[in-house]
């Protein structure tokens, strides 16, 4: 049945109104100073949110207040997904890892991209360059590997009942990048036999690098300058970034400036100290990076409220490193029985996709959740099968999810009888 | 050929940098105001772009300076297409056509939609209402008809030499819209027999209102409350827009409050005085409303310079209100030869399409000009062809397009031996 076609089914039973589903979030207002004349130009050139809109990206548990000037740079800040419609982070809201740097305040007349290593023909090049160069557009998410786990960003808040979407799931975001396929770039400097590796550096101050397998290089990396039809912002690596698609965040550098081709990887403070989990051997994980497929129900999600039975939309996002989404199934009644929800197209590869699904609410208390399936035909897991695959108890396990770097559980909400949505989880 | 196969072809003919396209707009910053800690504060809320950035919406050639307030709200703001990247416009840059009201202020707990007149069961619809029923998300372009004409809008820059890409096509924006499908809101109402117009009303303070087909409203008109990933901006309609894909700008009634269904259409102000064009015959054209297909080269285009000869992409933007955009050519010798430009997909229907197409200018005068054809087959035409198909004089008719009130006519940009890129549309 498909729920749009509006011959087939009524949602109301009747002209009187329904009673919405409230939110429970604050309303704290983020609307800009307001010297009058020039508050009135600068929303002609540049247009600004109602002030009743209060959805924001706010810290991490463990930072939950942000940092002011004078404290370490070394935060998290998600995205409100608990507020967001559609596929596309508006840009001001895209979430950001932050590990100790200003974003640099990069001149774009003086920025250079610079290839060299194992090629034939070292490159330099201005951003007016990159901008007479073949170009694409495509939708990709960026998603923290540590989104989802209790390690680094959700911390207690992950696996709290109180946890909003944004607490347990708001380190990912999708944008429209545009910029340069990298395989392009690397054609041109002429890649030499034997560079087996990518290091990719960013021009902060801790001049932050990864290293990339080239297959992956050469398969559908960008090199983006504008994101969401607009230059990258600067929080998001102004004025270019590179963009490898599906793989955990920590890949798609900003500020990016050099890349290397080598014939092993670099062992950057980010790949030997910083990221890699440890495992039960005591062994560490290096050199993880596609994240799996991931689906999570953002409305009605935690904090929000059911005010009476009855017709509710369910709607979420669903997004793989691996691919394309191909199914997202819902259920309603704790897992018992799953039902296909309606994917919103056009569906792209490595990208959010927005999934619906049509729910009468009995008032009784039940729980909701979703799965979903990529086109390599990976189906997100169960937090008991995680923790079965890694070999760990649950009742361990539910208290540090540390050890999985990229924990793609299905995300179950309960529904109290009051109406209340809370995090089920454990 | 594939300009992104890069085993295919290099662009760099060796490892120099090359000199980029020049851009010749002013630099005119557009941040906001910097009280230290509160602007940290609400940089981490919602993120701002570089100060580098210089791409801003400006007022119309009637009314360069933009409003203040004391001043008559009536006036044009153009989206700077020729800093465009991708499909998507972002919000804070979405083109405006305001005729003479502040957007109202409106709290979204207090706004409600009603649907009545010639409808079985009138529907009074809170925002909360409306967001627990069925949603879609859908890219569409909106596009005030005034857009590349000289009449109300555009005024002499649209045939000035010297005219921006802005100047000539910045009145139509491209979002991710998200809402209720008005069939689905229609069909909950009852339709009654007879009903052949709906009158879609704004709460702005001068109430605008607009007649459109049932039939459209039946198709694919959608109930907007979010328009890329976040609420609608004020200036867009906060907190409902009805979005009329494909039809002119002025069917996408903002602040939207009230769809009455009547056997007849209204005849509003803008329908009877404002909009209409008057025929060579003297008579009012009235009640117009599907946008052509239409294409616009975005780089190079006016007022861009090309430093040297050499390679560069051409890239621009595809539209129809027709349905999707099958195919873009390009000609770079005058309208001698024309190629088919790559299609940035996928591609949406009534959505701008990006294209691409890489070109090597010899650095001798040319012309260089797109045209589009959407999935009706229609083509995109000839300012000639226009003033043939209207029955004018071409001399006449380039003094005044004022009576073709959809000009969809294809644009020359002429390169000049010095690189210089000039409006030739005349």
């Amino acid at each position: 049945m498909n729920p749009k076609e509006p011959s087939r089914r009524r949602f109301l039973k009747n002209g009187a109104a329904l009673a919405g589903l409230a939110v429970g979030a604050s309303a704290t207002k983020a609307s800009a100073a307001d010297a009058p004349e020039e508050r009135v130009d600068l929303l002609h050139k540049v247009g600004e949110r109602s002030h009743f809109v209060d959805a924001i990206r706010r810290g991490s548990a463990n930072n939950p207040e942000r940092r002011l000037p004078d404290e370490p740079r070394n935060f998290g800040i998600s995205t409100p997904l608990q507020d967001s419609d559609g596929t596309v982070t508006p840009a001001s809201l895209h979430y950001i890892v932050s590990h100790g740097y200003e974003p640099p305040d990069i001149n774009p007349q003086e920025h250079r991209l610079i290839i060299h290593g194992m090629v034939e023909r070292p490159l330099s090049l201005s951003m007016d360059d990159l901008r007479r160069l073949p170009s694409v557009s495509r939708f990709h998410f960026i998603e923290c590997h540590g989104n989802s786990t209790t390690g680094g960003l959700g911390g207690a808040a992950r696996i709290s009942p109180d946890a909003t979407v944004q607490d347990t799931h708001g380190f990912t975001s999708c944008s429209q990048w545009t910029g340069v396929p990298l395989p392009l770039l690397l054609k041109e400097a002429g890649v030499k036999k034997g560079a087996t590796w990518i290091i990719a550096e960013g021009a902060d101050e801790y001049k932050h690098s990864k290293s990339i397998p080239i297959d992956k290089a050469l398969d559908d990396a960008l090199v983006a300058y504008a994101q969401n039809g607009e230059p990258v912002r600067p929080e998001q690596g102004y004025p270019l970034r590179l963009v490898i698609p599906g793989w955990q965040g920590i890949n798609n550098v900003k500020w990016l400036r050099r890349i290397d081709l080598v014939d092993e990887p670099y062992m950057g403070m980010m790949e030997i100290s910083r990221y890699p989990r440890l495992g039960l051997d005591g062994k560490s994980r290096w050199f993880e990076f596609e994240m799996g497929p991931k689906s999570v129900i953002t409305r009605p999600s935690g904090g929000q409220r059911l005010p009476v039975p009855g017709f509710y939309e369910i709607t979420g996002l669903a997004w793989s490193g691996g691919g394309a989404i191909r199914r997202v199934e819902v259920s309603t009644d704790g897992g018992a029985t799953w039902k296909d929800a309606e994917l919103q197209g056009p569906v792209a590869s490595k990208a959010h996709t927005r999934f619906t699904i049509p729910w009468n609410w009995s008032g009784e208390e039940t729980t909701i959740q979703s799965r979903c399936t990529d086109d390599k035909g990976t189906v997100q897991p169960t937090i008991a099968e995680v923790a079965k695959h890694w070999g760990v108890d649950l009742d361990y396990f539910r208290k540090i999810t540390l050890i999985v770097s990229d924990l793609n559980a299905i995300q179950p909400w309960k529904i109290n009888r009051d109406g209340s949505v809370k995090n089920a989880i454990f």
